[in-house]
């Protein structure tokens, strides 16, 4: 298991990047996440960067639907630890259990096709090649 | 390569579900991934019961965000098939350019964070078991 | 693209097995697949030992069902060529097409109930733990 | 974690949806999955239709071998639960220790080799092709 | 498919990451890759920046097993267009047909076991939980 | 949970392996990996020849390096087990702190734009299909 860098504990680079996690998320928590790929600095700060511009600054898709896709991802990945942390995240924005029962239908019926679709070997109908 | 059922040549039974494709999708044309699975009645019947009940049936997440949701899984499972099938969807429902692009980025930072979290096998917080 | 690696160009170690492929499988015509990984001879060695030993050594689990868990498995993992070999071997074996309309369906709602519980993160029950 | 629904505090829709799988599979147990995905009530009815009609209906695959083929898949995308409830299932079903390992061989083997046919980038061969 | 950006016709914001590629990498060609996600300039911009930190800062990795792990990867995915490109870079970078060999026998015994320990579901030895 | 077939308590063929491992490994320590597969005896001989081949014997990727690519590998497919013992190893065999935070940042990376490499279904460039 990888050791979790604490706030009091990290090195002034680390912690700049704690600072405005706090601040992006307006809570205090760190979320384990940060804490262990802060063991490497350049992979924190990286991240970071990424997952704040993709997931908080301005754009089209509303920061309720990205979680959505989020979790979507991370249901198709099994991956256990984001699919708990960004189902969190997308209550807090306002999911609702009937929203979670949708998003769970269509990730599952989209995992069914794709794999009709590899096993049947189909190939694409020229009006969607352009 | 499966054979292609044509609706010209599809037994009644499967008429039956083109011709309600073509009523629930407003056009005559039926993709390749119908008249694939088509060689199994039962799978046609049931997967097509599932996808419209989906992607269009009454809910709380719009048609549009369904599609983009259904993009990402099948981005994540690399299916040529889907991901060309259904961003044709997405976009003859609305989907610009940007939001495409967005949801490029959302699904790729989520690819990247769920092996993160593989790899520093990171314990799930607390506050997200509940 | 890999170079492949004909009968009549290969070493000594590789003609052997390429000799055993072929009685083994009672046809002259061996596969790209071999003449591929014959660029790297012990991985040849060792795959075809374990394919040979794995798909045709006696057991409880007869050669056709075989096939099917093969293509299962790559219909998952979304390998064309090794769906569109085993589809071939599993039909000189006798499948017929109800039998692959039955498969495909069967690991279409495996993948689409994988990610059910995964998204429900679902406790396993006690009485499959033991 | 997602909340259990119990036979007891179901709703009617629910209910009988509960009391189908526990005719068909003639066991009062429910399993956890079937409880958590009852939170949304559609998904349970169309996800028990397609297992009992998949695993259920008359056909040429056997019933055992289904399950084989489940944990295949299950095995592939690493889905804990699933491992485990399909495990159960075949033991019950029939499934000897000897044919476990014979499918683990199997799906590790076909893992093995759908990697080396995406890394070689192998052409079908064109017999394959029809 | 996807539009690719030519040089000659990009925006100056896309002007400047596409001559911080050819800088870095010492040659006018940009990859298709490149062309095609230049229809998001935000995600240009962020994947190049981490592709370069990445692959191309100083570290305790040698650039040449970079692209090794970047295969390997990519095989596990099945992403076609990445082990082409990949492996035209490792080549360039020292790659013998040899190393190529072993990282595919690698990339694939890992596959194989990864599915082992999944079926069996093997509890973590003590020694390695910390 | 799979019973783990201790040296004490195997058969004279399996015991043989265990040396060989005990043996090649340098330790007593037998992992649960092996104490799992031994219930199906070919596959414990077949994954352990594999393993130590590919793993020990002679070659031009170097031993540590060889684990960092396993590692790659587990993380992508999220198996716990592989990635818990995987890192281990890598430890043991002089991994860095550092060199960790590369591989986790090489694989992060690759996992991002094989999605980004799929969603925009980029056509591989000439110079790389030869």
């Amino acid at each position: 298991m990888t050791k979790l860098i604490e706030y009091e504990h990290s090195s002034e680079e680390v912690r700049a990047i704690y600072d405005d996690i706090r601040a992006t998320r307006k809570t205090d928590e760190i979320n384990n996440f940060w804490k262990a790929i802060a063991n490497h600095p350049p992979t924190l700060q990286r991240t970071w960067q990424a997952v704040k511009e993709v997931m908080t600054s301005p754009g089209e898709i509303d920061p309720l639907m990205r979680e959505l896709i989020y979790i979507a991802v991370s249901v198709t990945n099994g991956c256990e630890y984001c699919i708990a942390s960004h189902t969190a995240a997308a209550y807090s924005k306002g999911m609702s259990d009937q929203m979670f029962g949708e998003l769970m239908a269509i990730a599952a019926t989209a995992n069914m096709t794709n794999r009709l679709a590899n096993g049947y070997r189909i190939p694409v109908d020229e009006r969607f090649k352009t």
